[in-house]
């Protein structure tokens, strides 16, 4: 299988990228180190089968060198993804997470790739009140320009399927976590414990509760649905949403008390008042995870497992830099 | 009351600058004359408290020249608005539906407009199922890129309520017609019978039965939720979406039919085969319309009689041009 993944070296793309190559397909990988690192993408430079360009994919005809090239998918994981950064600037939040989603659309179109894999986030939801939220929850009204941008880059690949044939698979991630972190609570919290070990200061009360994945299991769904559920011909079996996460959900108290434990005992951590950690922020996700469960995908690791490895894991590869 | 109109030279456009001067409102009408024409405007020129300016509302910074005035609510309706063109160029419909209302929401909170009402559309409900369709009805994927983009600008919306403390008022029109129409199956069939008055040709087999509310109702269906129901504290409270149609159907056949017997009877009608009149159509909409009503608002028209009189009304209209 040939396949053109966007965003490849954020954490998601490098698991992506590894297992895709380990399964004998050939990675055409973009991306533009906006959010991403040369880092990730080290491990893979000698192998066969790998190609990388440093493009932006939100500008336009970005694909045009690709004209000619035959790709059987093309997984689109390249976003701003660092939430809170849009109340400040919305505009930027558009261009990396809606324009690249569309311009990666168009790049689908003109080089007649016929499966789409999407990266969406429960941050769609918004602030939903439904727990655990199903895919066909009734009010989907985004509060982060993320959500929204992520939600809109959904509609598109609605229109694009039914008018261009495409067919997609849309995941709507829970927080994605693990070793190679780029942004998030956990690589916040790593970073801040290490200017100041003395205090950790907490956006937010520390309740805000969410849903974790460990990128290993968030890429194996992802492989696994579009494996065991292939396209039909109604608009809903070429368009498919799944939710993908545990089943569970961790606290930021959870998270901060374990990042101090691992990399600082003795720091006093301070928790701010508000329910959300920032304008956009919501205070509880928790997925309904049924739909890819019944095609028999199961997690390796709980939401705690997940996050609890991945400050491990990432504090360790954090000072082995 | 001081209000900013985006798209003032169309259909809804003209309606609604003739309704707010009415009743002693300033009006600040942009439009760029894509689909709107000037003749809808000329009636205003000579009004005092009506400015307009020849802006594209899809530009960056197109309301630089606005800043330190004051506006009380912008209304934004500009967009592509003829949902067959996206097909061909969906650039072009992201460009002029979507774009144009990130850029006015950019524009509200630079200006500081607490305000903001909407012009959607049931296009967001996509191949549907539930018929009549409520606001809050599940699944919405959109098929047309049309109907992605004015999804996607809901969401943007529904966001910037959120960070911004904007307060707004989705609509989401069933098809509007009028006198001043400037596309749309009325439209069409009135040209096609002035190039060629022995043979009509209709996309699709005539049985896409969509609901119409003629632009009267439409107009005076905003202004009236916009006054009878003040934005709460609840994000659900400040972003409020509302259908707004006629509550019957009426079919392209029964369009065709008396535009035929309007202006030139003796016209054969040729229908295609499709269900659908072009890739993204759908071939029935019929919107739940309780909401709006619960707050006092009736429609003048239901919705062959909005048709009928429209056919008339444009027919003479077209003639006395």
């Amino acid at each position: 299988m040939k396949v053109l993944v966007t965003g490849g070296a954020g954490l998601v793309g490098n698991m992506l990228c590894k297992k895709l190559l380990e399964a004998g397909s050939e990675v055409f990988c973009v991306d533009n180190f906006t959010l991403g690192t040369k880092r990730h993408l080290q491990e893979f430079e000698s192998q066969k089968g790998f190609e990388f360009q440093n493009w932006d994919v939100s500008q336009k005809d970005w694909f045009t060198p690709l004209v000619g090239k035959k790709f059987d998918l093309v997984v689109h994981l390249a976003a701003n993804s660092d939430i809170s950064l849009g109340f400040e600037n919305p505009q930027m939040e558009f261009s990396r997470t809606l324009d690249t989603t569309f311009q990666t659309l168009l790049a689908a179109r003109k080089l007649q790739i016929p499966n789409f894999i999407f990266s969406s986030t429960s941050a769609v939801y918004g602030a939903n009140p439904e727990f655990p939220t199903p895919e066909t929850t009734a009010k989907m009204y985004p509060v982060s320009h993320y959500g929204a941008a992520k939600l809109a880059s959904e509609n598109f690949i609605s229109s694009f399927v039914e008018n261009y044939g495409l067919k997609a698979w849309v995941f709507r991630f829970g927080n994605v976590v693990g070793e190679k972190l780029t942004h998030g609570v956990i690589y916040d919290f790593t970073k801040k414990l290490k200017q100041n070990p003395e205090t950790l200061t907490v956006l937010g009360n520390g309740q805000q509760t969410k849903t974790y994945i460990h990128v290993e299991d968030c890429v194996d769904g992802i492989l696994h649905a579009f494996q065991k559920s292939p396209a039909g011909t109604s608009h809903s079996e070429k368009f498919q949403v799944f939710n993908l996460s545990s089943e569970g959900a961790t606290s930021v108290k959870q998270i901060a008390e374990k990042t101090v434990a691992t990399l600082a005992p003795k720091t006093k951590i301070q928790y701010g008042s508000s329910s959300v950690g920032w304008v956009g922020d919501v205070a509880r996700t928790q997925l309904d995870v049924r739909k890819i469960m019944a095609l028999g995908w199961k997690p390796k690791f709980d939401s705690k497992a997940s996050v609890f490895k991945s400050i491990e894991d990432h504090s360790s590869w954090v000072k082995a830099l």
